[in-house]
């Protein structure tokens, strides 16, 4: 399963899709900014307010990969003042499952309270 | 889900399973060994030429990182000379669903060719 994961000069092609999904979860805080989408689309400063402890810049930073990765879409509503807002793509929505599958590996390793 | 990932002071939680399973997985080359692991048990020796781009201290760390989580079982046989082989755990196995799922995902933003 893991093969085409080396290239064709035997290096980590970053290609692979095992990495590109390290990619997309890369930093901290990265999965925290997911799960605060699940609850429906949210503006900067309403994930701001959620998440305090990121600075704007750290939550910028995890915004722009989260949709450079196509997992999170930045909505530009018509209204006035136009408002931005973030939510999670198609895409976002089936990584769900996939940190699932993490959270319940990572749990694994502890016994039940 | 992911709640319980942020800490009392609202810092990312350590010990927040998505976080444990992705500092298992961390760094280049780690899934290449896992996978590697997969046809069963092998020496060093038998990693570092199946995996000849990776020096021996990456190689090193990597086994060490993966012993420390609990997905190589590093075993020293009873033969003469000793020999040491890796294999993968239960914890292991269980972690290869995982990878599955991840793979999957990752492959999903390319068209099929």
């Amino acid at each position: 399963m893991l093969e085409p994961c080396s290239g064709p000069d035997a290096r980590p092609d970053p290609s692979c899709p095992v990495e590109v999904t390290l990619a997309a979860l890369r930093g901290r805080w990265t999965a925290l900014v997911i799960g605060e989408l699940t609850r429906g689309p949210r503006s900067f400063t309403d994930l701001a307010q959620a998440l305090p402890a990121l600075s704007d810049k750290v939550l910028t930073d995890r915004l722009a990969q989260l949709t450079a990765a196509g997992v999170v879409d930045r909505r530009r509503t018509a209204s006035w003042p136009p408002r931005v807002s973030y939510t999670l793509t198609e895409r976002g929505v089936a990584l769900l499952p996939v940190l699932r599958a993490m959270w319940d590996w990572g749990r694994g390793d502890r016994p039940e309270a």
